[in-house]
């Protein structure tokens, strides 16, 4: 894998394609870019230098792993800026946007800035010793390099159609292949490591680009374990199973967890099942437009207390997702982002009992501007004891 | 897939196991951490909290996608420090090392401290945002919150026998995928999708945890495409097909290009070839104890410009790789570091002819004390034309 000249570059995993996807709603970069625009001198800076790989992708559809967008304060200044390994891909990806070639993305914003002129870069991404050389280049320019937080992400919580039908996609395609998994692939005897091989093999085959994350497949007491790494355990007859997984398209994650039994559960995590079950069906009710994040941390939050299994969920109730896995809002105690319409979020409450089991419900939904929300995730949520 | 209280994790991809290798020599953290203990003086810092994942695992062994490590002035002062979702694989992983579960590592840190020290953060992974948060708390605490720059990633460019062990896995694993993809993959009609995909699961079906990278396969005029995405295109008769790919084991990756004809190679494409090949190998035996990287750099470059294809050679040599895939040292033009014994890094010199084709060779090598560089990845380099 080349690098670029004394360069350490950041590669993406798995099998992603380049170029436009024919069978997806084109995005409109070009709207994206302008609604950033609007919120430049707010943010007390006159153009922003964007380098998050997310953000510069959402900006600009460029997916390679070096690559910055530069928004100026009229369209026309807008460029993107990658090195020479990526020039293809971002005359395909980014076409209409003005292509940059260089390893120093830096120099090339310093000249687009006059004198005098305040520079964003995203400190939430920016290395500090970048940031320190970028300062004093940028004194030397008379330019005044300035931090920013989060104006890009605070852009991305809203999906537009594009951004719901890649989601919907990679959620459809996840749902269809878990219930294959549980149909054709789960039995006794299987490692844990071989569902997680086939079930990403099948993302695949259905037409995904890729995995959102390494699938989390945990059988018996290994379900006690929130983030547990599929191992070479078999599973056995009374075993819970719960598998965590999501497929990549187009850059777009989806998020589902089910949670499954084999053979019979005993009435310990039957009882543990119904409340989470209970919980997380509330916690979909609460995601309604005008609520808080955290309030749906706190429906699912207080089902589990009043079950007695407050301290049994150990994490946060969820999390923005999109063309990262976890991005805003986050979904936990207290979290204040007030949840607008096309909004995409997880939720997903667990209760685990260590040496036991556990289960973990979690779907992929979009909040709509009334009523409940759109649930991308559609499996079946009741609880199913596998034969 | 769980996301802490108000966090946005980063995720591994793909399906990677947690916990020791019973198969593999047990690596010995705790002198990495006594060897880098010894540099904290010399950087002008008493502590060291390590943030980067790969610095964070090479220290401690931990994989998770959450995790710092704490180095003391003594060994007694160390500790991992993660959130609850990881408590278990860091038990498991970094055993023997104190763990701290919490979300706010620098608070743990500077508990750690005495008023007055000067605490090392990791400038080149620190994020300015955090930086400028971590500085004012570090103030109100009495110690200095002090920028350190890359000193985990020198002290990671020796590789040790542990390490070394699971590149020369890896890279075996590569060789024996990528030369049963040309013999039983490979023929016209075939899409570069295809390959890719096959690939990428012999990798895992020989037992490599995942891929070290998005697999590069590239033919006929796509192959002037230095990182060209593995599209729909299927192989024509006179095609040149590049293939860089590898495989991860244990964390590490391998890094490996072969191009191959299909049917026929046109005279042109021939010469490149056998200038690439004769540049490569100028390449390998340049990589010896004491020299220069740039002197790999040269050597290949060199070669390239007296064959007359000096401006087809369009990025660097080559890059160290271990448990990063780009990693210390760069193999540029002009790079400084010396090569020292037990230094990996790949030797991948290419020629891209525009809408004609192109050839990459590349291995991944490690300097021996004296004499030529051990290669790990075996693969012929001789031209082969595929029927």
């Amino acid at each position: 894998m080349t690098g670029a000249h004394g360069a350490h570059g950041v590669h993406e995993a798995g099998t992603q394609p380049a170029g436009p996807r024919p069978d997806l709603p084109v995005p409109d970069h070009q709207s994206r870019r302008d609604r950033l625009r609007a919120d430049l001198a707010g943010a007390g800076v006159d153009l922003l230098l964007v380098t998050a790989p997310a953000n510069v992708r959402w900006l600009s559809g460029f997916s390679g792993s070096n690559g910055q967008v530069l928004i100026g304060p009229e369209p026309g200044v807008d460029l993107l800026v990658t090195d020479g390994r990526y020039e293809h891909r971002a005359a395909v990806e980014a076409a209409g946007l003005p292509l940059a070639l260089t390893r120093a993305p830096l120099e090339i914003a310093l000249a687009a800035c006059e004198r005098g002129q305040r520079l964003g870069v995203e400190a939430v991404h920016l290395a500090w010793a970048d940031a320190t050389d970028w300062v004093e280049q940028g004194e030397t320019a008379g330019v005044e390099v300035r931090p920013t937080r989060a104006l890009v992400e605070r852009r991305r919580v809203v999906k537009d159609d594009a951004e719901i039908a890649r989601l919907a996609r990679a959620c459809a395609l996840t749902v269809e292949a878990l219930e294959w998994l549980f149909a054709e692939v789960v039995a006794v005897g299987r490692s844990e490591r071989d569902l997680a091989t086939a079930l990403e093999r099948r993302f695949v085959d259905l037409g995904a680009d890729g995995v959102a994350f390494a699938s989390i497949v945990a059988s018996g007491p290994n379900a006690a374990v929130p983030h547990h790494a599929p191992s070479d355990r078999r599973l056995q007859v009374g075993d819970v199973l719960t598998v965590d997984c999501g497929a990549l398209v187009d850059g777009y994650h989806a998020d589902c967890t089910r949670t499954v039994a084999l053979g019979h559960l005993d009435d310990r995590l039957r009882e543990v099942y119904a409340a989470v079950e209970a919980a997380q069906a509330a916690g979909r009710a609460a995601a309604v437009a005008g609520a808080r994040a955290g309030d749906v941390d706190a429906a699912c939050r207080e089902h589990l207390t009043a079950a007695g299994y407050g301290d049994r969920f150990v994490h946060g109730t969820g999390h923005g997702v999109g063309l990262d896995i976890h991005e805003a809002p986050a979904v936990g105690k207290g979290s204040p982002a007030t949840l607008a319409p096309a909004t995409a979020l997880t939720v997903e409450p667990g209760v685990y009992l260590p040496g036991v089991g556990g289960v973990r419900i979690e779907d992929t939904i979009v909040v709509t501007a009334d009523g409940p929300p759109t649930i991308l995730t559609t499996a079946p949520r009741a609880l199913r004891v596998l034969s």
